[in-house]
């Protein structure tokens, strides 16, 4: 806790802090004010205050079944320029929600903040922020809301940021004004050891390293998306996971520490509805491995994990697992590629499969923990298929009807369950 | 109809035009497939095509719904911020439809288009518009989708420009790109000599000169605001009123022509909801008449028609007329102002008034014209209140009961009714 604390006690000189709310917080105007109280309420503790906000819950799905009454495959640079009016609906009502409190706001567009980025539309990369404009606002005393999501091009043109965008508007912000906190306001208390549905004695983390952050997310635990947390990890930007509906302290992001290694594993995620391929007999050449990922990237296929064996007679098997939705398209992008391969090649593929990884940077300095792992699988029954490690995380696959059972075992494994103080 | 049908041979050359459609003719995503393919049939005509747009039907008002719901007083900065997502919306729609249809067109907003105003929020003005980048889009081929009603400042604040602002847009954007014709399509056929649900026989007007047209419009006849027309004016803009629901032609306003005289009254309008208040007895004093509509003034009523006349005793009767819901306030004003007037001073209101107005530039050179007006209505039995002209208008107030009477007997006693070709 002292390290989350000290996110707290900064606030004897001036302080920036960036608040970001999702579509949720702001779904309505009561709630648009709840987070221009909230606003108030920070900036009354004597820190300069920033808010990202999103576009106001089911505003984005309505702009976007509008676009599919008028066009049957909407360009994306008038996408952005549809999408972005959301978040500027919110920007300006919340502004006007603090100013009727008593405060003072100015809202700015992803424009007007100069949040610049590449030309990408409705995927866009933040190339530039200047935050001169934030900065001058803030030393004249307002809350300055900023619209998440979007941004401009050098030339002008409007851009958005994609999924989780407005998480990344509010990280790349408090890097470019080099706040000392931000905070990611969001429907749930923070990030848990597991998810709470599957395992009910999941406990709240307290303070995570960016690295286990990111290797959570991109396990399955959704509070944010990764870009978001990459770039909080290559800018230094210390961030907090919290609930926007109660007061309770949140999950702190940062970098990482000595004493978080006495942790093994910080936490357990799950993944479902994963499917595996596994093409066996592909003859050991060089360029054999690239011609398979090749075929399965052109087709705009995520694929996660990768598993290659070469046996004794120079033949190699490899599988991976890929979301179950894409198995089809899949097999059928890999017909030509494997019939180019040689006649033995065999193709096998299986749905109903889930992955579950545990994660920590402890891992690096305790050994054992595969063993420990893999152990408290096989005393439960649990049957694992595939395996792969990184330095902080391992992964196992299972058939999903285990999956549940699996994440409880390891949680518990590891004693996840116990409250640390 | 020579100068009318000129309007449209000027298309041997490129031409440039813009046209404008209302929240009506974008109300809903199929109308705003329509607008696509009336630019795009324009286009293909071989004109350069500008289309300034409104915020669908509807919109607004639901904006305006969610500030109040936040705010007691928004802010009138964050209001415009607020409101301008309205046309964004449309442009964005209105650019996605052309696109699906095979063309190619390119959204801006206001700020993008390059139109700065002044920084009067809700109800700024234009102070410049750049027009390098609509050029350079339109000489791509693409067709321009501007976002009406609103601009910027010079320091890139959000703005707009109050009520018939897209008008104002478009009449603006047609100057500065020096079009060659400016369209303003609503959901009537144009203008009319008087209004037809009033008088049956009205007649659509082919041509009319731009102060017969501002006379009208501030005589009741709401088409379309005052400022854009006399922005039109200003600048020479030739523009038609037409229907979005038709191809018919509409009504070509434009600059006053030798053979526009030779109609002595271009039409009637009618103004209804209007009272009367007369001050009696007011000592004949320099600054006694300015003392009373400076009270007025700072109360932010507008008046109409001001008549005063001073009597042989050298005390003056001052009457004048407002909207009737703005009576008990100025009566309320005046009090104070009235007392330091001494104490002869009296006041006398009514509502329940209508006023009905001639319209033409031929009166100039027509003489006999209030004659026949006053005894048309003499003929009718209906009594005059107060009689105001201008140099192309008579204006009368009656009682409002008797007020569509007074319009046709005054349409008809200048054989209005009559098709003209």
């Amino acid at each position: 806790m002292q390290e989350f604390c000290s996110a707290f006690r900064i606030s004897t000189a001036l302080s920036i802090i960036v608040q970001k709310y999702g579509g949720t917080s702001v779904g309505t105007t009561e709630r648009i004010r709840n987070v221009a109280n909230r606003l108030l309420a920070t900036q009354r503790e004597g820190h300069q205050v920033v808010a990202v906000v999103s576009a106001m819950a089911g505003v984005t799905d309505n702009l976007l079944k509008l676009a599919s009454e008028v066009s049957n495959s909407p360009t994306d640079r008038e996408m952005d320029v549809l999408l972005a009016t959301g978040e500027q609906t919110t920007i300006a009502l919340t502004a006007m929600a603090i100013d009727d409190l008593g405060g003072s706001a100015i809202s700015l567009t992803g424009a007007q903040a100069g949040i610049e980025t590449d030309g990408v539309h409705t995927k866009a990369r933040i190339s530039n922020i200047s935050p001169t404009e934030v900065h001058r606002l803030l030393n004249e005393g307002h809350i300055v809301i900023l619209a998440g999501f979007q941004g401009r091009t050098a030339e002008g043109r409007i851009t958005t940021l994609g999924r989780g965008g407005s998480d990344l508007s509010a990280i790349a912000m408090a890097a470019a004004i080099n706040a000392d906190l931000c905070q990611i306001f969001t429907d749930v208390d923070g990030v848990y050891t597991c998810d709470p549905r599957v395992v009910p004695d999941a406990q709240k983390i307290d303070v995570i390293s960016y690295d286990e952050m990111l290797e959570m997310a991109s396990s399955g635990s959704k509070v944010m998306q990764s870009r978001a947390v990459e770039f909080a990890k290559k800018f230094g930007v210390r961030f907090e996971v919290r609930s926007s509906l109660n007061d309770n302290p949140g999950t702190l992001v940062t970098h990482e520490t000595m004493s978080m290694e006495s942790v093994v594993i910080r936490g357990v995620s799950l993944e479902r509805d994963q499917a595996k391929v596994t093409i066996e007999d592909v003859p050991d050449k060089p360029a054999n491995a690239s011609k398979i990922f090749q075929a399965i990237a052109s087709a705009n296929i995520n694929i996660d994990m990768i598993v290659q064996n070469v046996s004794w007679d120079g033949k190699a098997d490899i599988s991976f697992t890929l979301h179950k939705n894409d198995l089809a398209k899949a097999k059928e992008v890999l017909k030509p590629t494997l019939d180019g391969l040689g006649n033995e090649v065999s193709l096998s593929a299986m749905d109903g499969i889930a992955k579950v990884s545990a994660v920590g940077i402890g891992m690096r300095s305790h050994s054992g923990v595969a063993a420990q792992l893999f152990s408290a699988l096989g005393e439960a029954g649990i049957n694992i298929q595939m395996i792969t490690t990184s330095e902080i995380k391992i992964s196992v696959t299972i058939v999903e009807a285990e999956a549940e059972e699996a994440a409880r075992v390891v949680h518990r494994a590891f004693d996840l369950h116990q409250p640390r103080g």
